[in-house]
């Protein structure tokens, strides 16, 4: 059963958490939902699939969930591209519930029911302080020796839903080298802001979730030191794709690469938010607002009323951003659109600029300047801005995650390389799976 | 005198941390300001009450500040309707001043002095590292034993104004367990931000406190973990009402659900931030503003400028937001008002959709769609918006955190039964009383 | 060597860490920039010098670079103003790196060099988790012995640059007292946000830094517990006068005062950042903008469109802010001006209120109130605006931090007088180092 332990640790990021209810009451195929979610592949399929037996399946369903998962990773565990982590039952507060999930653990992995060759690990809720993992800990070791399975050869993925899960974050890296548990076994750092903002006791006149950077920045980091992945909760407003993209956004500038779905459209964005865009594109800062510019022709143009510019006489020109005006000669005004001006990268540009980098330390230099230009179109004026930046070991190192990111998928979906090279193409997938 | 533990866990939410000077220099009667906090009720009356003989109060007229708190509690004590929690001295950096606590709380815990039956426990300011913190309930160990109280019976609250007690709300979990200490006394953790933005060493341009959120994220985080009650400190612009319900909108998204109050004006306020509004309300946002709209005849109707809408031929029509204009049909419009809109449910609102999902429970369902919906109206244009939300069991549970500080305010506080029942009416108090 | 310690001790703030290349390739003279650095003095020389044998150093040239900071040291070292000391290498996952860095400081510190006597430390990059720091600490003790140093002698700062050497900072207070180490020798918590960036793996449109608000502020709160002095890492876009101006300010209300120079002209801002103008300011604020105004014949003018006043009939005012209008009397507009205006104190205004507040506290007054009024003139109509401040002991204390750096600066720099006089004018300077 070495092939867990293997697997497990060929993930280095996990852009996807899916759950899916493992049995629905009243319908005449409970697992038709687990069924489908199982035969999903490509873009659409999770990196890790989680058949949820807690709270998206009724309480009363629960037998018949473990049953379910069990029927449908015998018959179709083989062909699931992702990884697959079933969430049991647990709470810190109830021996009860504890229990019952130990037995469910103990279900799945018996090599009788023929479904724990596809089972990669499980995933356990509402854990407290770092001695209640300890305890589930403990109880895979029991299910792994009583099964015959290697120690440690399920992973285990936690949900962070309690303040005292969050201060645990922070005893990780001491507590998985001890020699009395296998918290080596650690997986998935899994934020759930429902469940958290119930025990904090937080308040918002709408009842929507509060943004919690803290509880995001804690896993992130608790992740980092303890060489595991965070994964942001569900994002319950599941028709707001914007919202929802701009949560991977924010979250992917704390650290946070992976994020829950909840449904398969979930699935496909977040999939693809981590991945660096197809085309470069240029953004103008206005009131703290950023316009992306349209590409036409070589050139970028601006189309809103909020930045207003004309050419006066002797080579000069009138700016007016947001309301103020000023004056500028020709390179004044140049170097005033570079400071509202950013640029996103391509996968090619970063591509691009990591070979440029490599070249240039072959040949003994530490640091060089990367020049980024183009032409920017304002009210039909036309001004080139260029900017450089130093590169050094340091940013050619943090500029490469994206790139890792995009390693670790390809390496490990190859039922995604289809959708990867359709859109990048050939050559730049080749040329970014050889670059770093 | 059990009756302090038992009053003491009666509390799970605290709204108001109301401090009075204990004497003031140079007045006839310098116990005058303390008299005539105890002596408030109703919704002007704090849940607790803090004599402030630290820094409201001089350091020459500490002495005289302890005597004042015991005249006024044997006095008035009984009438109190929230609890009584007297600040002393403490510093973690003097052994003077501490000593100087002890002998305070000494004093004030005297039977003999007839103020201990009134006297809930004491607030500790300037605490440091969990072990300066186990000094000062050391201290009212003995203070309990000499006075002949049950161990534990006085609560302790701190003040956390210092980055080691900040560091501290990490360790309590741990630490209260254990059996060389009385810890579990512990009750409120206060933020105390002047202090605490010196001991940082903080610069702001203008003078103003920092807003420090980590400082509260932490604060609130160790009282959740710890089962204790976290409370925002001191909004020393008094004046500035706006800004203090700002604040209290924060804490709130933080789980910090009480404040300190320094005016009767202030006490007020706090008491009713956290309780759900009389009336829902639907809000528009337009460039991160959000705008209340204005209820009339059933139709929720928008007054400003930011938006504008009009009918265009063939069942379209032309929206602009912030100066972007839309052409839409009717669904489009409809849909894009929902993504602008969300809606502040009273409490009315929150006892409703608990109760719905109440009903759904019991008939075997785990999860139900609540619909809200209204008639919006813009530059005389009516449009009918609509939207679902899954509540599940988790759902619910978050939604209670208003409805269980309501009734534990009810059952706290009858003093205030009458203002509540003024404010929501008699049959929505009891409703309310019945929920959950 | 005791006058390591003594050195060390003297600085209560630091504003400035300039590092500067220790050997640049293929330059005839490759301590070019060092000698040039070593000979800065005034407000254009760092309170902090870092000649940096580690990332601003190709990797070729580091043996080469440790013998020119030996070469300039004994040089130029008893003529540098601020104090010194260089960054060596160092891995928490390399022992050759950290063997280097061993060997670095081994030759920097022996005393036949002639550097020893102008070194005040070493700065270590890359650390993990205490028990790392405490592997630098023990061959700097080594070093000390070896080379007849006092043990303790030479300070040491680290680099915070991954998600270990974060959570180790909450360690530090409670390990620096342990008789096995002597991490007393601590100095500065410098964050590094690039290669922590790339630790926590995180990702951004535009390649740009997160922010990273928490680090900042838990590396802060460290230095508060610990006593030591927390930096903020380098600002990459080094035109950027403007942004690092507001990382600065952002910074101090955080409690971090301090911030990493990547070239002389940051060096000049960055010394004179936490220092209070020359000259107070008012501002409106207006649509989260903060404008100032401009100070003419006493009165304070505002010049913008965003606010609109006019006198209409019977002493009555139309005031518009931001698009809404109102009509007030002349109390209400004053007041609602109030609530727009902030005042950003001189340290002439700041030194005056200190000393009023200390002749109060003299007459035994603990609290007094502080006012500050100005006439404010809108399209013409002139306003008087006065607000009232209570300051109590706490107050005085808060206020005094830019104070307390002002007097630090003053007697640890004195080739920084001339310009602080330039500044302040030379009573100014007087008044203020005896204040507090």
């Amino acid at each position: 059963m070495s092939t867990h332990t293997d697997r497990l640790h060929d993930r280095k990021f996990v852009r996807t958490f899916f759950t899916t209810p493992t049995a629905v009451k009243g319908e005449d195929d409970s697992a038709k939902m687990l069924r489908r979610a199982a035969q999903l592949s490509g873009i659409e399929a999770p990196d890790v699939w989680v058949p949820d037996n807690e709270d998206a399946t009724a309480p009363s369903m629960r037998d018949e969930g473990i049953e379910n998962i069990i029927d449908v990773l015998s018959e179709h565990g083989a062909d699931v591209p992702g990884e697959i982590h079933p969430r049991v039952v647990w709470h810190r507060e109830s021996p009860e519930t504890r229990y019952q999930g130990f037995q469910q653990i103990l279900e799945l992995a018996d090599p009788e029911n023929g479904a724990v060759e596809h089972l990669d690990g499980v995933v356990i809720p509402e854990v407290g302080d770092i001695d209640d993992w300890k305890k589930a800990d403990e109880f895979i070791t029991i299910v792994e020796n009583e099964h015959g399975l290697e120690e440690g050869s399920l992973a285990m993925s936690v949900i962070v839903e309690s303040g005292e899960a969050e201060l645990a974050l922070g005893d990780l890296r001491e507590e998985m080298g001890k020699p009395s548990n296998n918290l080596e076994r650690l997986f998935l750092l899994v934020d759930g802001e429902v469940d958290y903002t119930k025990d904090m006791r937080a308040i918002t006149p709408t009842g929507e979730l509060p943004p919690w950077p803290e509880l995001r920045h804690n896993t992130s980091r608790g992740a980092s030191a303890a060489g595991l992945i965070a994964i942001d909760g569900p994002y319950d407003d599941i028709r707001d794709v914007e919202g929802y993209h701009e949560r991977m956004t924010d979250n992917q500038a704390k650290g946070m690469l992976g994020i829950w779905s909840l449904t398969p459209g979930q699935v496909v964005e977040a999939n693809k938010s981590p991945l660096p865009p197809k085309n470069g594109s240029w953004l103008l800062e206005v009131d703290d607002r950023e316009i992306e510019l349209e590409a036409e022709d070589g050139r970028y143009v601006y189309e809103g009323d909020a930045i207003e510019l004309e050419e006066a006489a002797d080579d000069r020109y009138r700016l007016s951003v947001g309301g103020d005006e000023q004056e500028l000669d020709g390179d004044e005004l140049s170097q005033e659109l570079l400071d509202l001006a950013s640029y996103i990268p391509s996968l090619n540009d970063i591509v691009d600029s990591m070979e440029e980098f490599e070249a240039a330390k072959e040949a003994g230099k530490g640091a060089i300047a990367m020049e980024r230009s183009a032409t920017i179109a304002i009210d039909g004026v036309e001004v080139e801005i260029s900017n450089d930046r130093m590169w050094d070991e340091a940013t050619y190192q943090a500029a490469q995650t994206p790139i890792t990111l995009f390693q670790d998928v390809y390496e490990n979906r190859p039922d995604q390389h289809e959708d990867l090279e359709e859109m990048y193409g050939e050559d730049l997938v080749e040329r970014a799976m050889v670059v770093g």
